[in-house]
């Protein structure tokens, strides 16, 4: 079978013969920018159905159809991971959102910290961010992006059947073996660049539903320190296990 | 004790009292656009010494000299693991070279393979950036950068006695526990965007001394394989276990 070489997201539902109406920006994507033409294949995926093969149907400048003709893969949602991650500058924090969606979270939550410099995160563009980074990917899941939360208020109202696994800098040392942990939902937290403040990580160290955890000897940047906790977490417990 | 806010790679031996001349660039660096005066610290490291606080004792326009006061760090050497990449575009090779710097590598060795998009990766401006990637992240330890090679070329000519642990896309699917693995030298093997043709993949299932590895159920991209291997592999073999 001819295989597509663009891959769509849609909120559309997906399935066998499923016509899919395009919105204004999809179309000039796809019609304007693509050049495709009535009968070109395209990749359809809204994070529910896997991935579907469809066909367009009706090409105009405002909008458009597609037909859906064979699902291409099946629907692959990550395990009930979140990642909590102050946000750091913008090509970081773009990065850190593409490596969750590679990685497998289900959703990506911004948190302010006493030495976040930034306030200015926009969950809308975030979350673009994540759609066109699982376009591009191969993924057939989308996390949601939260709002911004100051950490306080994100602990003060924190569901404790959900544990945290902390990325603590001043653990530096031998990365803790992870298979001791609890399966069940999870949550992993990176602080900023500069880390977390004194009354910060003794407000963490004290909450019964936060782990500590090493990662390695030496000083990881945010965004390194988000995939190597990641890809400890999946190891262990997700779905690369 | 000041802390010194600015880090430099030197190439010179570093000890107490020793004496450190600059070279033209960094005494622009440091006199022209940070603007240091005589008496201001920075810290200094060569990959070999660990990092030292050093003192402004001249500053000129096209040199200067540094004298060491104390150590501020021991020298931290990575593990003797090798990363084998495929140069992928410009933003995210640097980016393998940065991570795999904050990770711990003791070499890099840009590879040439059939789908390899880049034959212009420059091994000096490579290793400039690796020293970038170090002075930013506090490492004391800069990994050489190998010039690029084709793969058959490489394989023909390795030394059997270090294992190659390949990133095989094809065995997407829960990633295998990487504790059985020997110690000893290694090296991590991570190819382009698009993957191995048939024909290496061939050639390398058949070496003995490659040992295939999964990474988890997703299409990873060539940056994201490269770190999540050195992530394992150090927790398994490496200075994080």
């Amino acid at each position: 079978m001819e295989r597509a070489k663009i891959r769509l997201h849609v909120e559309h539902p997906l399935g066998q013969g499923q016509a899919v109406p395009l919105t204004e920006a999809q179309a000039h994507y796809l019609f304007g920018v693509m050049r495709l033409a009535p009968g070109a294949l395209v990749a359809l995926f809204n994070g529910r159905d896997g991935e579907w093969s469809a066909k367009v149907e009706r090409a105009a400048k405002r909008g458009g159809d597609l037909i859906c003709q064979a699902q291409t893969a099946p629907q692959t949602t990550p395990p009930d991971l979140w990642l909590i991650f102050a946000p750091v500058k913008k090509a970081r924090t773009d990065f850190i959102v593409e490596k969750a969606v590679e990685l497998g979270v289900a959703r990506l939550v911004p948190v302010q910290t006493e030495f976040t410099n930034s306030d200015r995160i926009r969950p809308d563009k975030q979350r673009l961010h994540a759609v066109e980074a699982a376009e591009q990917c191969g993924a057939t899941f989308v996390p949601d992006v939260a709002g911004l939360v100051p950490l306080p208020k994100l602990l003060a109202g924190w569901d404790e059947s959900r544990r945290i696994l902390w990325a603590d800098e001043s653990l530096a040392g031998p990365a803790q073996v992870l298979s001791g942990l609890p399966p069940g939902p999870w949550a992993i937290l990176i602080g900023p660049e500069g880390g977390f403040s004194a009354a910060e990580a003794a407000r963490l160290r004290a909450a019964p539903f936060v782990t500590p955890v090493s990662l390695g000897p030496r000083i990881l940047r945010a965004e390194t320190a988000a995939l190597a906790a990641l890809v400890l977490w999946q190891t262990a417990l997700g779905d690369w296990s």
